[in-house]
C-alpha cells in the first residue's frame, strides 16, 4: 500500500496549506488606500492570468490534436491526452494558487509591518508556505493520481513486464509535458511582463521625472507590483512545479529500467515497484519535511536586521535539506534492494548496493546547497565580485557592465564543475537511476523552496504598498529588511531552480536514450555533431527574443508613461489620478504577444529536427534519435551555461546597484545613492534586469521542455510501445525461446534482455551472420590451400 | 613532382610579396612630426612584440620539455619537438613581419592621402598585401617543407603504408601546435593591449577632459595606435597564419584515411598520396589567386565614398573566391582518383566520386561567403539590427546595452544554421575529409583576407597620425574614409576568422578520432557528457578573465592619464608634452601579465581532463580518450557560438555609435554627435570594444588551439604509433590480410561501432576475437596461397 503513500503525504500538505491560507486570510488587510491599491493589483494579475490562460486554452487544444496523431500513429494510448490536459489545468492552477495567496498576502505584510516585524515576517513567510505547499502537493498528487490509474489501467495494478511499465510511463509523460509546456508560457511571458513594467517604470519614473521608486505618481507603479506576481511568483510556481513532476517520472522511468537490468522482475515488499515507487515516496515525504521546515522559520526581536531573518530563513532550509538526507536513507535503505543489477555502458551489468543509490541522493543535495552558495558569492552584497563591480561603476556605465558581464560569465566556472562532478559521481554511483535520484533528493524541499521564494516578492510588493499608500518611514523599513532578504533569496532560488532544471534535463536525457532503444548519441557523426551546434544556439537566441520582448514593451511602457505625465493635469503634484490600468494593460498585451516566439521556437525546433532528420534518413529511425539527442545535449549545455550567466550577471548588477543605498567606497571616498558612480550601477540593473527575471529564468524551462519533447517523441522513433502492441509474440515467450540456444547464444541473449529492443537482437545477429559467413569464406580457403598443397606435395 | 609544387607557389608568392614591400618603403614618409609618431608607433609595438617574444621564448622551452617527454613516454618522434619549435618561430616572425610593415606603411598612407584618395587606398592596401602574402607564403612554406622532410625521413619519399603516414602527420601537427600555441598568445596578449589602450584613451580623453580621439594631449594615444597593429595586425596574422597550418595539416591526416579506406594504397600520378598533397596544392594555388586578386583592388576617382571602396574591395575579393572554385574543379579532378572509397559511420564504406569532393570545397566557399554577408548584415552602418540598436539609445545606455547584446545573440541564429548545413553536406558528400577540404578552400583565400584586413588597421593609424600631426581636414577625410571601410572589413574579417576556426576544428575533431582509433564519442556516457559540460564552460570563463584583463588594465591606463593631466603642467593647452611612453608601458605590461591565466585554461585544461581520466580509467584508453573529445566538442560548440555572439555585439555597438557622425532619425528628430542618445551609444561601444576586439577574436583560437592539443595527445591514448612500434607484425601484411574479406569486413566493423553499451563490449570483442583468430587463418592461408603460387610458377 506504499503506493498511496505519497497521496497521503500530499493531502496532508495540502489540508495544512489549507489552514495557513485561512489563518493569512484572517490577517487584517489594513485600510482603504491600502486595500484599493492591493486590490489594484489583485485585478491586474487576474487581468493577465485569465487573458494568458485564454490563449493556452488554444494551445492545449492544439497541441492535444498533436498529440492524438502520434498515439494514432503509433497505435498507443490516448490517455497520453487525457493526462497532458489535466497536467496543463494542475500547473494553470497551481500558478493561478499562488498568484492569488501572493496578491492577498502583500497588503497583509504591510499591515503587520505596522505593528512589529517578527509579525511581519510571519505573515509574508506565511503566504509563502501556502504557495510551496500548494504546488508541491498539487504536483505529487496528481502525478501520483495519474500513475495509480494508469498501473490499474494497463497492468491491473500488478506487476507484469518492464515493457508495459513503459506503456504506463510514456503515458504519464503526457502530465509532465502538459505542466511543463504551462510553465513555460508562465514564465517567459511572466518573465518579459515583470521587467517591461520594472524597467519601463524604471526609465520613465527615474530618468524622465526622477520621482523614487514605487512611487504612486507614477502610472506604471502598478503594472510594476502586478509583474512580481505573475513573473516571480506565479512563474517560479509553474517551473518548479514542472520541475519536481518532471524529475520524479524520469527518476521513475530509469527505476523501472533497472528493473529490467535485474531480468525484468524483483520482489520485493512493494509489489516488484520498490524502484519505480521510491522517488514518489521521497518526493511525498520531502512535502511533509518542507511542512516542518517552514514552521522552524521565525525570529522574536522586533529590531532584528536582514542577517537574522536570513539565519531563520537558513535554520529552516538546513534543517529541510538534513531531514531529507535523513528520509533518504530510510527510503532508500528500505524500498530497493539491498543489491541491484545495473547496466554500465562498456561495463556491462554491475552489483549495486542500495547504499551507493543513497550516495547519490547525496550528491544531489550537495548540488543543490553547492549551486545555492556559489550564487550567494557571486551576487550576495558586500561579496567580493559585488564589490568589484561596485568600483568599475566609477568610471563610468561601460566599465560596470563589463563588470558585470565578466562576473555572470566567470561564475560558470564553479557551478559547472559542480555539476560534471555530479552527473559523473552519481552516475559513477548508481548509474542514470542515480543522477535521476540526486535529482530527485534535491527537489524534495521544494515547498521549502518555493515558500523562501514566494515571500521575496510578496515582501518587494508590501514595500511598494506601504509607499504608494504613505505610511510611516518605519513600516517601510521593515518591510525594506524583508525585501533585502528576499533579494538573495530569489538569487539563491534562482541556482536552486537551474540545478533542478539541469539534474532533471539530464535524467529525461537519460530516460530518452532507453526510451528510444538507440546505444547512445555518438557527436562523431556529422549529422548528429550539426545538431549539437543547433540545440548549442537556440537557447541564446530563446534569450535574445526574451530580451527584445523586454525592451519593446519596455518602450512602449515609457512612451505611455510619457504621455501621461504630459497629458494628465496635476499629476505630478498628487493632484491628477494616474491611469495604472493602461500601464497594465500594455504589459499584458505585450508579453502575450511576445512570448509566443520564444515558445514556437521551443516547441518547434526538436520536431523540427526529427522531420529533417526523416526527411534525410528515412529508413534509419535510429540516426534520427541520434540526432535529436544530439540537440537535447546542445540544449542542455548551453542552456545550463547561459542561465548560470544571465541569473548571476543580473543578480550582481541588482546588488552593486543595491551597495550604494548603505554608502560603499571608491579609490577611498565613500559614494552614496545619486552619484555618477550609483547613476553607472542603476543603468548596470537595468541591462541585469531581463538577464535575471526574463531570458536567465526562462533557460530552466527551455531545457526541461526539451527532453520533455523529445522523451514523447522518443516512442516514435525508437518504438516500444509500437514494437510491444504489433509484436505477436508474448514477451516472456521470446525470452524463453532465447534461452534454448548455445552457450554462444546465451550471451547473447543475457545482452539482449538486458538491452531492450528487438533492433538490437537484429544487430548482433548480423554480426553473427557475417561472421559465420567468414568463417564458411575461411574453411573453404583453407580446404583450397590444403588441396593445393596436397597437389603440390604429390607433384613434389 | 607535384609535391614541390606549393613550395614554388609559396616562394612566388613571397618574391613577389618582397617587391610589393620595397615599393612600400619607397613611398614618402612625411615630415618630421609625422615621421615622429610614426616612430613612436613602431617602436612601441616593437617594444611589445619584442617583451612578448622573450616571454614565450620560455613557453617554447618549458612546451618542447613536455612534448620530449611525450614522445619519450609514446618511443615516437623527436622530430615533433624540432617542429614544434619551427612552427612557433614560423609563427612569430608572421606576426613580427606583419607589424614591422603595417608600422612603416601608416605613416606613408598619411602622406599618401595629402595628395589623393586612390594613392592613399595603394599604399594602404599595399602594406597590408605584404602582410596577406607574407602570412600565408610562410605558412604553406613551412608546412611543406617539414612535410617533405618528414615524408622523405621516415618513408624514404614514397609510399609505404598508412601507419607510416599517420607517424609523418603526428610529427608535423608539432608545426602547426607550435604555430597555434604562439597565434594563442598573440591574439590574446595583443587583444588585451590594444583594448586597454583604446578604452583607457577613450575613457580618460573623453570622459575626463573631453578632447576628440586620437588628440595628441592624450598621453594614451600612442598605446591606442601601438594596440592597433599588435592586436588587430600581428595578433591577427598570428590567428590566420595558426588557422591556415591547421585546416590544411587536418585535411592531409584525413585524406590519409581516405587512402585507408581505399585499402592501404592507391595508384595515381602523385606517388600514390594525392589525397594527402592536394589539400596543400589548394593552398599553394591560393597564395597566387590572392596575389592576382590584390592586384584588382583599386579605385580611380578622388571623390571616391566608402561605397567604392568597398566595391573595389569586393572585386578582389570575388574573384579570388571564384578563381579558387574553379582551381579547386581542377585540382580535385586532376589529383584525385575519379572514385574513392571512404568509410561512413553505421554505412559502411562507400563509393565517393572526386566531383563529390569538389562539391564539398563549394560548401566551404558558401559558408565563407555567407559568414561575411550575416556578419555584415548584423553589424553594417544602416541596417536594420543597427537602427533598432540606435532607436534604443534614445531612452539610456541600458536599453542600447540590452539591444546590442540580444542583437549578437540573436546573429548566431544565421551563422550556426549555415554552420550545420555545412557540417551536415560536406560530411554527406565526401565524409570528414569532405569537411577538411570545405575548410581548406575556404582557407585558400587567406592572402587575400589578411590584406583586406590588415589594411583597417593602418588606414585606422593613418588617421590618427594625421590627427596628431595635425594635417588639413582633407588628409583626415580621406583616411577617414579608408577607416570607414576598415570598419566592415574587420567585422567580415572576424566572421571569415570564425568560420576558418570551426571548419578547421570540426577537421581535427575528425583527425583526433581517426588518430585515437576510438569509434566515435558517445556523450550517453557520463563522463563524456560530464566533459561535454565543462568544454562548453571554458570558452565563456576564458572570455570573462580576457575582458577583466581589459578592464583592469584600461583602469589602470585612466589612473596613469589622470596623473599626467594633473601633474604635467601645460599639457592641456599643447605647451607640456605627454609622457606617451608611460602609458605603452603600462599596456605592455598589463597584456602580458593578463594574458598567462586564460593562456594556462586553454592548454592547462585539455591536459587536466586526460589526467583526471587516466586517475579514474586507467585501464580504459578509449574512454579517456571519449572524454576529452566530449570536452573538445563543448570547446568548439561554445566557443563558435560565444565568438560569434561577442563579435557581432560589438561590430553593432561601434556602427550604432559610429551612426551618430553622420547623424540619425530617432522617433522623428534628427540626433547627432554630442545627445545623450549618442552618449548612451558610446557606453555601447565601449562594452563592445573587449567584445570585438580581446574575447571574441580569441575564441577563434581557443577551439583550434584545443583540439590540436588533442591531437597532439591522440596518440598517448589512442596509439596508433605506440600500436605501430610496438607491433612486431609487418603492417603490408595487416594490409593484405584486410582486403582479403572486403566489404563483409567493413560492414562487420561499422555494425560494430554503432552496437556498444554494458555488456555488448565483451560480447562484441568476443565476437572480434573470432573475427581476428578467423583472419589469422585467412592470412596464414593466403601467405600459404602465394607462397605455393610462387613456387608453383617457379617451377612452371
Amino acid at each position: 500500500m506504499m503506493i498511496w503513500m505519497p497521496i497521503a503525504m500530499a493531502v496532508l500538505g495540502l489540508a495544512y496549506m489549507l489552514v495557513k491560507k485561512s489563518w493569512v486570510m484572517k490577517q487584517d488587510a489594513g485600510d482603504g488606500k491600502m486595500k484599493e491599491i492591493s486590490d489594484h493589483i489583485y485585478e491586474g494579475a487576474l487581468a493577465f492570468l485569465n487573458a494568458e490562460y485564454r490563449l493556452l486554452a488554444i494551445f492545449v487544444v492544439g497541441a492535444s490534436i498533436v498529440l492524438a496523431g502520434i498515439a494514432f500513429y503509433m497505435d498507443s494510448t490516448y490517455l497520453i491526452v487525457v493526462a497532458f490536459i489535466i497536467g496543463a489545468i494542475f500547473s494553470a492552477f497551481a500558478g493561478n494558487m499562488g498568484m492569488k495567496i501572493a496578491t492577498k498576502t502583500n497588503v497583509r505584510t504591510t499591515q503587520a509591518a505596522k505593528t512589529s516585524l517578527p509579525n511581519a515576517l510571519k505573515v509574508s513567510f506565511g503566504g509563502g508556505t501556502v504557495m510551496g505547499l500548494g504546488v508541491a502537493g498539487l504536483a505529487v498528487l496528481g502525478l501520483t493520481l495519474f500513475f495509480i490509474g494508469f498501473y490499474y489501467l494497463f497492468m491491473g495494478g500488478e506487476w507484469t513486464t518492464t515493457e508495459d511499465m513503459t506503456i504506463v510511463l510514456e503515458a504519464l509523460a503526457g502530465f509532465s509535458l502538459g505542466a511543463e509546456s504551462i510553465a513555460l508560457f508562465a514564465r517567459v511571458g511572466g518573465g518579459i511582463y515583470t521587467k517591461a513594467a520594472d524597467v519601463g517604470a524604471d526609465l520613465a519614473g527615474k530618468v524622465q521625472a526622477d520621482i523614487p521608486e514605487d512611487d504612486p505618481r507614477n502610472p506604471a507603479t502598478i503594472a510594476d507590483n502586478v509583474g512580481d506576481n505573475v513573473g516571480d511568483v506565479a512563474g517560479m510556481g509553474a517551473d518548479l512545479f514542472g520541475s519536481y513532476v518532471a524529475t520524479v517520472l524520469a527518476a521513475m522511468v530509469l527505476g523501472n529500467y533497472v528493473i529490467k537490468d535485474m531480468g525484468g522482475a524483483i520482489q520485493d515488499a512493494f509489489g516488484g515497484i520498490g524502484p519505480i515507487l521510491l522517488p514518489m515516496s521521497i518526493a511525498g515525504v520531502g512535502i511533509i519535511i518542507s511542512l516542518i521546515g517552514t514552521l522552524l522559520v521565525n525570529i522574536s526581536s522586533n529590531d532584528a536586521k536582514e542577517a537574522d531573518v536570513q539565519k531563520a530563513l537558513n535554520i529552516g532550509n538546513w534543517a529541510a535539506i538534513a531531514m531529507v538526507a535523513a528520509a533518504c536513507y530510510g527510503l532508500v535503505t528500505w524500498m530497493l534492494p539491498a543489491t541491484m543489477q545495473m547496466n554500465f555502458f562498456g561495463e556491462g551489468l554491475q552489483d549495486i548496493s542500495s547504499m551507493r543509490v543513497f550516495y547519490a541522493c547525496l550528491v544531489g543535495l550537495v548540488v543543490g546547497a553547492g549551486i545555492s552558495a556559489f550564487t550567494e558569492y557571486y551576487t550576495g552584497l558586500g561579496s567580493k565580485p559585488i564589490l568589484k563591480i561596485v568600483q568599475q561603476s566609477s568610471t563610468g556605465a561601460g566599465t560596470n557592465i563589463i563588470a558585470g558581464l565578466a562576473t555572470g560569465m566567470i561564475s560558470t566556472f564553479s557551478s559547472v564543475l559542480l555539476f560534471a562532478a555530479a552527473i559523473w559521481s552519481s552516475y559513477a554511483l548508481a548509474g542514470f537511476y542515480g543522477v535521476a535520484l540526486a535529482a530527485s533528493a534535491m527537489m524534495a524541499t521544494t515547498a521549502m523552496q518555493l515558500a523562501i521564494d514566494a515571500f521575496g516578492p510578496i515582501a518587494d510588493n508590501a514595500g511598494g504598498i506601504a509607499e504608494m499608500s504613505e505610511q510611516e518611514p518605519i513600516v517601510r523599513e521593515r518591510t525594506d529588511i524583508l525585501d533585502a532578504v528576499g533579494n538573495t533569496t530569489a538569487a539563491t532560488g534562482k541556482g536552486f531552480a537551474i540545478a533542478s532544471a539541469a539534474l532533471t534535463s539530464l535524467a529525461l536525457f537519460a530516460a530518452y536514450v532507453t526510451f528510444t532503444g538507440i546505444d547512445g548519441i555518438n557527436i562523431f557523426k556529422a549529422p548528429v555533431l550539426a545538431m549539437l551546434f543547433v540545440g548549442g544556439m537556440v537557447p541564446v537566441v530563446f534569450s535574445a527574443l526574451a530580451m527584445n520582448a523586454v525592451g519593446k514593451a519596455a518602450m512602449e511602457m515609457v512612451n505611455e508613461v510619457v504621455r501621461q505625465f504630459r497629458e494628465i493635469p496635476g499629476i505630478m503634484e498628487g493632484t491628477g489620478k494616474p491611469e495604472y490600468d493602461k500601464c497594465v494593460a500594455i504589459s499584458t498585451k505585450a508579453s502575450l504577444k511576445e512570448m509566443m516566439l520564444p515558445g514556437l521556437l521551443t516547441i518547434g525546433f526538436p520536431i523540427l529536427v526529427v522531420l529533417v532528420g526523416k526527411l534525410a534518413y528515412q529508413d534509419n529511425n535510429m540516426l534520427v534519435a541520434e540526432m535529436l539527442g544530439g540537440y537535447m545535449a546542445g540544449v542542455t549545455v548551453s542552456g545550463v551555461l547561459w542561465a548560470i550567466f544571465q541569473n548571476n550577471a543580473g543578480g550582481a548588477w541588482d546588488n552593486a546597484k543595491k551597495s550604494f543605498e548603505a554608502g560603499v567606497e571608491i579609490n577611498g571616498v565613500m559614494t552614496y545613492k545619486g552619484s555618477e558612480a550609483h547613476k553607472a550601477a542603476v543603468t548596470g540593473d537595468t541591462v541585469g534586469d531581463p538577464f535575471k527575471d526574463t531570458s536567465g529564468p526562462s533557460m530552466n524551462i527551455l531545457i526541461k521542455l526539451t527532453c520533455l519533447i523529445g522523451l514523447v517523441i522518443a516512442p516514435i522513433l525508437g518504438g516500444h510501445s509500437n514494437d510491444n502492441s504489433h509484436s505477436e509474440a508474448d514477451p516472456s515467450e521470446v525470452r524463453l525461446e532465447m534461452k534454448g540456444d548455445t552457450s554462444k547464444m546465451a550471451t547473447t541473449t543475457s545482452t539482449t534482455s538486458t538491452t531492450e529492443s528487438g533492433k538490437k537482437i537484429a544487430k548482433v545477429q548480423e554480426v553473427e551472420n557475417t561472421v559465420e559467413e567468414i568463417k564458411k569464406k575461411a574453411n573453404k580457403a583453407e580446404t583450397t590451400v590444403s588441396r593445393a598443397v596436397q597437389k603440390g606435395k604429390k607433384k613434389e
